[in-house]
């Protein structure tokens, strides 16, 4: 499945995709193994390790108040800027754990330092699965030592492998970039929208690349692409305890990308695209899902787009008109009021797939049945526009669905 | 169905309910009539009337920037502090109707007038249904008469019936209250919940009391009682463009309530009760609805402690492991935490059903069958403690089922 198959997702003209099984950029090895933390005894712990000489790391999580040990640890105790090694699992998402969690999700970072041969400061730890669980840590530690066993290049299947929970597909991308001064490589392994117990989704995304960059530069390019794709989706409008995206570059290709640079702005580029296209692979892999829709609003007052646009993308009422393959607009009116509350009408415009249905608040006449075949294919756009100008947004989102509620209703551990 | 069904709500010594049959307070008459606004061909007019000498009146209205052409018209150009009569209909809700749609329900409101024999001034408007549809004048003019020629005390039924939807069962209560100087009545008919094509759901209600008071006293009684019953409930998080709260009084008992009287605090505390039961009743007839919940916060901060009940009640993940039966509180945790955003751990608290379940922010041990038969009944409670003391709020929300997608994502004009 091509990171570019969505029509909001293009590929920049220096940017090339790989087949899948290209493997991780030179200077990155990765495993996954099979510990026992899910029931199914699929894989569940991954390993992820940089052998760059200089390498450089930047990384963005949660903004919860409560989120999950494995994110305290990595945001307070880690060299966030050379990072050298990832311990993922699935099974369990270590939150609402305490003090006890926190020690737990300790002794993996220090095992899987010495299975790596670095500094416990220099291992991140990302967790997904069911909340209010504490770790199995000696299962954890011997799924490090298996993977250790097992490092190599083409390992990036395996340790997504270990990522997952109930993504119906796989969400990786290899691409090849072309600098100024030769190609370099970018790889990605995500996850999202998936639960383990059934309980909750969580999103996290690992990133390598062989060019050679300052933690400054990696910082500045995954919050700026993250900004611009993982913050712009939902499927369910709930933050996860354990969002985390890791961005670690080995250097190991000589390529060297200098901070304000053009090739800055072109490695720039192809994050965005590739993350861009994992955001939207996520929402349409979202719980139950069948459509992803796009919402672009525009109009005066960033706070205000933005506010209308995740009222919209977050509607129960909305989302189901879009699983229905119903044009129900009326539903995003009501969303947008709800929104920006107050006495004065709303003068909002309305187009869904290009043809306007709402004018200044008040309906157009439109052919029904033409709008509904517009609305029923696998991707939607509605677009709004809001009194004033200067700002604009956008949010995908995925639709509600009977198999949301099924996934998410019932108790099965 | 009696109005104090709930465990939640109480009616309070001095107040008694009366057989459904009762009838309106002395000095308001009312009808209602099918006029072929709905396909079904139930009623969808209805007309109340009040005959009191010296009415008065209060109303609350949605803060949606998006309210429907009849909020704009009653709230910019009525009386609303000597209301004499409310024509309210089903099947649309004439919203996003623009100026056509003001022209429309003012059409409807004179015509309104007219059969009462009052003033447009003294007229409220309130519709429900599918919004972005134009209003069916000629045919809400002739429910309007034929409504007229039907107007009675016993007419409450009627009008109860052309006001609902999808609504599943009747909300209407017949209170009897007990004041200092003898009893006066106190009726009431809502509706909530529901939906025609099905669309979107609206709740609207009417109160009718045969006490005297001041419109004063009235604004002050309703307002006070709706931010403790209808502003405190959540099927889906969805402002309507429509909602409307209008408390009538005749003064026909002629006992009379004076402001800031005793009498005054006993009214507000029976009219506390009769919102609080039909707000409940309103969320257990939620769409698609099997059980009601409330979420109780207490800790610092206002803002906080709402901000925290409100993610909590519109989460679908905690809505749908509600419907499951499932004692899933790590997406309780999960919801309060992302309605705090912010890097400091949320020490919060949890208890299900009385017993608790995280103590600053980890798990407890607990005996889970024995919760998950504690969360299986009609009624579920959370109680949640943030940090800090001083304020505290409670929001009422129903289930998210496949029901409720099925009710909303099919089509069917």
């Amino acid at each position: 499945m091509s990171v570019f198959g969505s029509r909001w997702v293009h590929a920049p003209g220096h940017v090339r995709e790989l087949p899948g099984d290209a493997g991780l950029p030179e200077g990155f090895r990765a495993a996954g193994a099979a510990a026992g933390l899910k029931p199914s005894g699929d894989p569940d712990v991954g390993l992820l390790v940089c052998d760059g000489e200089q390498p450089s790391s930047a990384a963005v999580f949660t903004s919860s108040s409560t989120a999950a040990a494995p994110v305290l640890v990595t945001r307070e105790r880690c060299r966030l800027g050379s990072l050298r090694a990832v311990l993922a699992n699935s099974g369990c998402a270590n939150a609402a754990t305490g003090s006890r969690g926190l020690d737990d999700a300790a002794k993996t970072q220090g095992a899987a330092a010495a299975a790596a041969g670095v500094s416990e400061a220099e291992v991140a730890l990302a967790s997904t699965g069911a909340i209010s669980h504490y770790l199995p840590v000696d299962a954890v530690v011997k799924g490090i030592l298996q993977a250790r066993g097992e490092l190599r290049r083409e390992g990036d299947r395996d340790f997504q492998a270990a990522i997952q929970t109930t993504d119906r597909f796989e969400k990786r991308a290899n691409l090849e970039v072309e600098l100024s001064s030769g190609p370099v490589r970018l790889c990605a392994q995500c996850k999202g929208a998936g639960m383990i117990s059934p309980r909750f989704a969580t999103m996290l995304c690992f990133v390598e690349t062989d060019a050679r960059l300052g933690a400054e530069t990696a910082q500045l390019l995954l919050g700026t692409c993250v900004a611009r794709s993982f913050d712009r989706v939902s499927v369910d409008g709930q933050l996860s305890t354990n969002d985390t995206a890791i961005l670690m570059a080995s250097g190991s290709s000589g390529v060297r990308v200098a901070a304000d640079s053009e090739d800055e702005l072109r490695l720039g580029e192809a994050l965005d695209a590739l993350l861009r296209g994992l955001a939207v692979m996520l929402v349409a892999d979202g719980e139950g899902a069948q459509r992803v829709a796009r919402v672009l609003v525009r109009g005066g007052g960033q706070e205000r787009v933005e506010s209308v646009a995740r009222a919209v993308a977050n509607s129960p009422l909305v989302k189901a008109a879009l699983h229905g393959g119903d044009p129900n607009w009326g539903r995003i009116v009501q969303a947008a009021g709800g929104a920006l509350p107050g006495p004065d009408p709303l003068a909002i415009d309305v187009w869904i797939e290009d043809r306007q249905v709402c004018s200044a608040g008040a309906a157009l006449p439109y052919e029904e049945a033409e709008l509904a075949r517009a609305v029923s294919g696998l991707e939607v756009e509605y677009e709004l526009a809001l009194p004033g100008e200067g700002a604009v947004t956008e949010v995908f989102f995925s639709d509600l669905s009977a198999d949301y509620v099924a996934l998410n209703a019932h108790y099965t551990t």
